[in-house]
């Protein structure tokens, strides 16, 4: 995609749009994604992966618990990639994600993912900008290997403005069930504002074979609905069905007209 | 590479080439291979995957026994892919493979790989023209990602006639120590054995990132002495070296000077 300036988009919902509206509209879709992903089960002939990527408190917790918090977690899982561990730093960038890609009727949610080696990884040069260009391409052939497997990818990018950002993570330090999520390196990756979002606008740039969806995220409830409709829409174009029983293979229900009474 | 043709390859070794002598240096190589690979698990800054592909009876299971027989299993593992099982169909061609490539320090042996997914996959009609390009180009980005992450892939192709297959085949037959190999589908797969060529020459010309060593394996004292050669010549390129102790990190040994009596 041409390159975006990210600070040039809106971290909010339009004015016109009720809160009130849109909490009533999310509710129905997420009973939509509970019955989709029923038969993306049965079917079991797609597999849904949800990539997520945002700033430090852009809500990509709270996205998830709202969005798939209906949905059956046999058919739904969800891997957050934080620090590699010392046996993932042994292999390629993409070992640990490859491992935990959906297989079809399943859903799987990842929180963060491989960008982040394109991201925290760049920002802080410890990567230099021969390995990230690498980068982008083994990501672009990644995301297209799963795609011609049979698994949709869908890429979103929770856009918050930095002001928000302060204020929760202000907020963890205030609020008690919040403060087990604060963590002082927040308010130091914080001042890198302005790497990550060229790192980011290089991301949507270069790895744009699968598309991106770049969400308003200041207000949850407009990023829960927006998520959640693209979620419905996109498994709605799988054109799923429930499989059929052949009717051969069906025994006679009883009380059909070849069971006699002797 | 440009395209080969695999009946102009002689399977055999040189006329001139005496059989003991070859052992005699096939046992130095082995020792050889030993201590390139303690210093590999050592350092820990390199890997080495060994891919071996050939038709039933060209003697993968031998090569890997006779060339890698005195390496410390703790540093050295073997995978053999075979049908695919449920779960693995559920997800793309490279996922089972992807899971068990060598981390830092290890060697890999893959007994048959994702080669097979455009070999057997493709002779059979399994998966269409479009799918194979497809894969042919999956299999390059794999390799490379493996490649930059310090992976050193190594391909080898064992090279065997027709005769000689079917001699190895009917020995499965009649010599009791190898009667547990006899697979009748084996005669069945040979009667393809011009597709499975021509399926090879396409692989070694669209798969050739990484490169293709094609062994004449009709004799396994020349398959084995080629292989461990490649192997030495791969392993003493990485010019390896067993980590230093910092100076500071020593305690000072017992009788140095600034031990003193009391």
């Amino acid at each position: 995609m041409p390159k975006v300036n990210l600070s040039q988009i809106n971290t909010r919902a339009p004015k016109n749009l009720k809160k009130e509206n849109a909490k009533a509209k999310l509710l129905k879709l997420q009973t939509k994604i509970e019955e989709l992903q029923n038969v993306l089960y049965a079917e079991g002939k797609h597999s849904l992966l949800v990539i997520l990527q945002g700033m430090d408190a852009s809500g990509k917790d709270g996205a998830i618990k709202k969005v798939f918090g209906a949905v059956n977690p046999a058919g739904c899982k969800v891997f957050s990639f934080k620090k590699p561990t010392e046996i993932e730093m042994k292999h390629d960038f993409l070992w640990r994600l490859h491992q935990v890609v959906p297989e079809k009727g399943m859903i799987h949610i990842f929180n963060r993912s491989h960008y982040e080696d394109v991201l925290i990884q760049r920002v802080h040069k410890w990567i230099d900008e021969t390995v990230v260009k690498q980068r982008f391409e083994h990501i672009n052939a990644f995301e297209k290997l799963l795609e011609q497997s049979g698994t949709t990818v869908l890429k979103f990018y929770l856009h918050i403005s930095p002001e928000e950002q302060l204020e929760r993570l202000n907020e963890r330090l205030t609020d008690p069930t919040k403060n087990w999520k604060y963590n002082q390196q927040d308010f130091e990756e914080r001042k890198l504002w302005n790497n990550y979002m060229n790192a980011y606008e290089d991301v949507f740039e270069n790895c744009d074979k699968v598309a991106w969806n770049i969400i308003p995220s200041d207000q949850n409830w407009y990023k829960e609905l927006l998520i959640a409709e693209k979620i419905v829409a996109t498994l709605e174009s799988l054109k799923m069905a429930y499989p059929k029983v052949e009717n051969s293979n069906l025994p006679q229900a009883a009380g059909a007209k070849s069971v006699k009474k002797k």
